[in-house]
């Protein structure tokens, strides 16, 4: 079964909590055992699991990709101001599973999914679920 | 199918090559060919696929990430010293799928399935594998 | 259903675009919907979704890895002059997962699959898909 999160985005970088969306089509999906792939359409965003209860790590991790990947200083530049983004999203990654126990998405207890901005804002972001039973 | 591997960590930064785990739930599943997602369920920790043989490769990517992503200068150290482990980990990811052949992990010769630890020691970590049939 | 793609790079570092390989399989499997593992069976090498039709932003990522993740500096140099490649590899993984429809692989506008050469030239690369229903 496939299915899609649609989102907006606010900021030029931004990190935007999907757990609950997820989980929702999950559910919706009846599959009981199996994997999620969460796909983000997109070449300068990005997909991580990691914990959110602290909004501090937010700014550490984007504040971390903004000192080590600056923007301004690549190549591409000339055509579109988002080298930075490209490179972000290709070390990051835009491609996922997680796996699916009783009908749910079964993370630990600090891991939340979250869709990494790095070329916003962006009215229509994309990102496509397929979940699979095993 | 769904299994767990469970592992204790003794060191903060360290990593733990898992493949004859992975490659034990994968021939006792009776799946002959399809993939096993790797799945860790923590948010300070990551998993990779690379060579395990010669001993200097571990120190040389602990080495590299520590001086990259140093320990002790993040906001998230104010409620937790491990701000740069949350880092570490969404960079590197903490879920993987290799493919499964003739009920067998295949991977290449010098590939290993690497858990890695960067906030221990711990004494639960566990890596929670799905395993889905073609 | 698994299948191959066999590739050869001319440089040390290269991006190699293999998405018409990729499509063209997953148009043979007959798979409609589902998801496609796509696994780098080398610890020298990557595979990542980007953006491809800018030849600057393939100059700008290998720079980048370059000036990051340098040459020469590893202890692991002493049995082999990798050491970058490996880390690079493992930063950046080596396995990755995308989704089909309509028996296509459904990628966004800009996005394309690229293979990563960090430790080339060589003449056998070795690319397994692994094509799996929902």
């Amino acid at each position: 079964m496939q299915d899609k999160i649609l989102i907006s985005t606010k900021k030029r970088e931004e990190l935007v909590d999907i757990t609950k969306d997820v989980e929702e089509k999950v559910k919706k999906s009846g599959v009981k055992e199996g994997i999620c792939n969460i796909f983000v359409r997109h070449s300068s965003a990005a997909i991580i699991i990691n914990e959110n209860y602290d909004p501090n790590l937010s700014d550490d991790f984007i504040g971390f990709l903004r000192k080590r990947i600056p923007q301004g200083i690549w190549k591409h530049d000339v055509i579109d101001s988002n080298g930075d983004a490209h490179i972000k999203s290709s070390m990051i990654g835009s491609s996922l599973c997680v796996p699916i126990t009783n009908n749910d998405i079964n993370l630990g207890r600090w891991q939340r999914i979250v869709f990494c901005e790095f070329d916003g804002p962006r009215a229509n972001r994309e990102i496509l679920l397929t979940i699979i039973s095993d």
